[in-house]
């Protein structure tokens, strides 16, 4: 099957006040995102896998304090950080995830340890650090996920009572995630998130719902999720689409857009990227903006933030 | 739309050896689903609602110490239990679901608190018990889940070092779950577990998943699966048969059963049990047996474990 090797990263969607985000900030998002996709493109051009690829672009946006996932994650309601991630291969459909952990500096790649080193795929909170401290992670301290600007949405949020979704101001914001298709036509997809400021504890978005946030299939397409995760779960997301293609024979764009659309009519703000197993790339969201970047093979790595 | 109110439920599924199961062990099996099918019956019958009949089925096997959930919940390697469950509604795919929780009688209710009274639809652990505190449930104490046959159990499992399914024994057994379609063409789909004997703390199966291990979709049918969760994840099986029905047009006999297939070429064992929206029943296995119990409008609630 003839395809072209490419991928995709988002730094999270939401209603991105063009007149708050200085030209400062753009630059320093729109650098982040480059240096991701960059990270990615090299492992592709290399002949490395679709997995490595994501894996390493998603890594590049957790160490960015800019995005939230990592070290810029958002506050719980108790001042405390939960981190979720998930990984997932379309040639054998293997995955992992994690959810509710803190001190780990890169979630994805616990989730691949997950998914690679266990019997399990899914492992949640104390279990998933034990793991974790089995693998030989080592712990980053509380200073590390101290971010002077989320701590202030923190206080922010709790002065309002509101369980922010981080989006709506031109601070640090976003979920992160990656899909690829790379020269052994595989295909993967990951997805890596701090969740939303002063949320409960103890709440799991779509982040690291296989199905719901990520999803990769090489008979169809890798989809990585961002918005407000509770739609997203509710209508099976990244799932969705995989199904729209296989079974209705839609394409990327129709599919990925479609669900999007039904996203909105519930009253779900978010967006995805997403890559088919020929290299076509599709990145819709229904929210004011998507922090995201591109690349296909012969071509250079874009970013975007509102529809350019 | 035409359609026969009706109800389905399971006990689990699994490698269960007809020699190893007496005739009375087999009688307090069948009474245990009887009696949760027919509280469902009852339910259905009034003119009550899909939800509150998957509901009240669970819950009766939850408080069945013979089915692996609530009081019979399975023991982890840590001599604790951890306890998953969802619910979702087929008119408008809302949703909730609890994992790692303790000391609730009855996860089912929990995730149903989730979905009706909170702003999310995911609930883990601690945060997931303080939620439950907030709503008022009582906690029953650790003896009310300490039964001498799971104790056993893990005792063996440790001895052997293996992480059982609780599959392969004669013993209580078995994720319990149940699907219904009420008079006014709702459906709905709950799932509770124990888990894994001896299994890894912070393991999530597919239990909690909406879209793997539960789902219900007016358009198309509701489904509630059992067997071993990591596969149901990868293949995203609940939400994979609505789709087969929505955009392939398959009947639900052959999607489950698709599903089902595919299961077994992958080595995921285990089963589901689904009804749809005009009340059509499908309960397919990949393994020994299945515990399950079904109800249609006119009819007499029947049970099975093996092909009948």
């Amino acid at each position: 099957m003839k395809h072209r090797i490419g991928l995709a990263i988002h730094g999270g969607a939401g209603t991105i006040d063009p007149a708050l985000l200085t030209t400062e900030l753009e630059g320093l998002y729109r650098k982040g995102l480059h240096e991701a996709a960059e990270a990615g493109k090299t492992v592709l051009e290399a002949g490395g896998t679709a997995l490595d690829a994501v894996e390493k672009a998603v890594i590049i946006l957790e160490d960015n304090e800019m995005f939230n996932a990592g070290r810029g994650a958002v506050f719980t309601a108790q001042g405390s950080h939960e981190l979720d991630a998930s990984i997932m291969a379309g040639h054998d459909l293997s995955c992992g995830a994690v959810s509710g952990v803190h001190g780990i500096k890169n979630p994805v790649s616990l989730a691949r340890k997950v998914m690679e080193h266990s019997a399990h795929v899914f492992l949640q909170g104390e279990g998933a650090l034990a793991f974790a401290h089995d693998m030989g992670f080592s712990f980053a301290p509380e200073a590390y996920f101290y971010t002077p600007n989320r701590w202030q949405q923190l206080l922010e949020a709790r002065a309002a009572n509101v369980t922010a979704l981080d989006h709506n101001q031109p601070k640090p914001i976003g979920t992160v995630g990656a899909v690829a298709l790379d020269s052994h036509g595989n295909l993967a997809a990951a997805t890596s998130t701090g969740g939303m400021t002063n949320k409960k504890f103890g709440r799991v978005g779509d982040t690291p719902i296989i199905g719901a946030g990520t999803y990769a299939n090489n008979r169809t397409c890798a989809v990585s999720c961002t918005g407000h995760g509770e739609y997203f779960i509710r209508k099976v997301v990244a799932h969705a689409i995989h199904c729209r293609m296989l079974f209705a024979h839609e394409d990327l764009a129709l599919a990925s857009s479609t669900l999007v659309g039904e996203l909105h009519e519930i009253g779900g703000e978010g967006g995805l990227i997403a890559i088919d197993y020929q290299g076509r790339i599709a990145m819709p969201y229904n929210s004011g903006g998507m922090y995201r970047a591109w690349w296909s093979e012969g071509l250079a790595v874009a970013t975007a933030i509102y529809a350019k």
